[in-house]
């Protein structure tokens, strides 16, 4: 029995969401290397294996320890931390390890340090202006290519770049315009190197471009992760639709309102986290309700949103015609926000069929 | 070594804050019931102990049971969630336990399914329309205690109030002003109804308040949490200075961007939250970096903030002046917005000297 705050996963839209994502990289002729910051779950990992996938990605080398244990190939998505050398060397003995390499002095160290084989991509801007190399700056690549030419550890395998400026979209045209855009500044990179390192790949991410777009040409593999749960920033852009969300927080109704038409749950900024999204209609936002069924849920209460969170309360808006429907300690379910930052601070899932799923703690 | 995101607490600012504010409500002759959902450490618990703090407040039943291994007397200050009513029930045999409550409805059930004594208060709402009853709603208060007049196990005490929309202010001025109001709807309460009740109490928290004010004139105790630690949100809001927040993370520089002055640390939303602030001077902020000395930090470096959160990167505007003052694989210290949910997420801390500290998992 649910009692707290609990993070509940409709396994069956789950695994509908990784089936046809690894479709979609099949039809195209690219692989899928998901993303596994967004479940964080040798469990849920084992669904992406059961759909044909054998690579994966990570943002961090605690996660690519973790995983480790059951994936041979995995690339850190993540710029170098060379204060975690120890962890690099010890994934670099047990699996295909693949880094991302943005400066020669980082590649300089590496080439050093490393005692065994590692991949590396050259991290690029492609416009989300976070980390990597601006397309533009050969001379940075060029250094970086001359700093490990030499080395039996580091090898040089291509282009990754991550469009995170999708996020900024709020349709599927402009998903695809930022798309196009972004993903050419990489297959051009790849274009121009492949004479020299025939074997360049282009590698790119994000779940709306990945859900959205149609043309891929160019690219040798795709990273999106959130796509494995999605949730409701990712419905805001166009990338999913409510009934694709596979996460929901099971909250206890803790007190009612009805002057002000609000209902408070037992759910805060510890166990959403405190990401938000701002609409037309409802202004900032933290979540949405959605109908409870006998066993998980299905659509969206319409106009029944969280207004806020302070650390364990989450306060509701209520449409006053829905107020009567519901008690204090009734369960709500609610749709977060960002389900890979949910994710993460709730360390653990139960699904619909009442399974408890371990993720990384 | 820190070679990972990590919460570094300042012992000597944390015992001096600890020590100001027990000072604080002894020379007003009022309790100090400190709350600690903001550092959920048993050994911080223990300096508050050697202050001579001998009640706590908690924000959830589970941070109770925690607590009660050490501390005999618990508010929790949160909504009865009748789902927990085992939990309830454990704490009542082992502990002073005292509890809000802010309906007819949950008195009643209480009465009927209690088992040892446990003290109540009653929820009031004194500007911050998160939960509570109205201060004019005499007629609920009256059922409510009419519902609990004959019980043996639950124990009107009193009236307790949480002023949060001082977090809404910028200045020692507007805090009082608040606080003021805020205060005496408790205080109204209080002498109304200890004809009836002479044991009442009127129990009044928050930070901001308990910080900036001086005037607790009719109030039996006060409930600050975040006070242990601060954060930029207090210092935004007038209740500390930098130099009083105790805790900053400390964070691996991975990444820089001379062109556009940035540097990418590993550090994100999972490690600090996304809570955020907005100032005039920087928009929408989520940090701010200070000086690394040997052992901890002191003052700020103007201007350098954390402009955003991605899961594992934080990106930080540097000025250009400083920009030659920092390299890949330093620590950068950064303060964070809001401390409470900063240390919930990191489960524990690094202090200066170099001990590890735990906390409730």
């Amino acid at each position: 029995m649910i009692t707290q705050p609990t993070l509940v996963l409709d396994q069956a839209r789950c695994k509908a969401n990784i089936t046809r994502m690894q479709a979609k990289a099949q039809k195209h002729s690219i692989s899928l290397r998901p993303h596994f910051k967004t479940h964080q779950s040798l469990e849920i990992g084992r669904w992406f294996k059961e759909a044909g996938v054998s690579k994966i990605t990570v943002s961090s080398l605690m996660m690519a320890e973790y995983f480790a244990e059951e994936w041979a190939n995995i690339t850190v998505a993540f710029p170098i931390n060379i204060l975690e050398i120890d962890s690099i060397k010890r994934l670099a003995k047990k699996i295909q390890l693949n880094i991302l390499i943005q400066s020669t002095e980082i590649a300089k160290i590496l080439v050093e340090k490393l005692e065994d084989p590692v991949n590396y991509l050259i991290k690029i801007n492609i416009g989300n202006n976070r980390t990597g190399i601006v397309p533009s700056d050969i001379k940075t690549i060029n250094s970086i290519l001359k700093a490990t030419h030499k080395s039996k550890q580091l090898n040089f395998i291509g282009f990754l770049g991550h469009a995170g400026q999708t996020y900024r979209c709020r349709s599927n045209s402009e998903i695809c315009e930022v798309h196009n855009q972004a993903k050419q500044l990489l297959v051009n990179l790849k274009e121009k190197y492949s004479k020299d390192y025939p074997e360049t790949i282009a590698s790119y991410g994000d779940t709306p471009s990945c859900s959205v777009a149609d043309d891929f040409t160019g690219l040798d593999e795709i990273r999106p992760g959130n796509f494995v749960f999605y949730d409701l920033m990712q419905q805001q852009i166009g990338a999913c639709d409510y009934e694709d969300i596979a996460v929901a927080m099971a909250c206890p109704i803790v007190s009612m309102h009805e002057g002000r038409s609000e209902l408070v749950i037992y759910g805060g900024g510890i166990h959403f986290s405190k990401d938000r999204m701002v609409s037309q209609e409802h202004g900032v936002t933290y979540g949405q309700v959605v109908k409870a069924k006998k066993q998980g849920w299905k659509g969206i209460v319409k106009n029944m949103i969280v207004r806020g969170l302070s650390q364990e309360h989450g306060v509701i808006k209520v449409p006053p015609s829905e107020f009567d429907n519901y008690n204090i300690g009734d369960l709500l379910y609610v749709l977060p926000v960002h389900s890979c930052m949910t994710a993460d601070i709730m360390k653990g899932y139960l699904t619909t069929n009442g399974e408890t799923i371990e993720m990384l703690r």
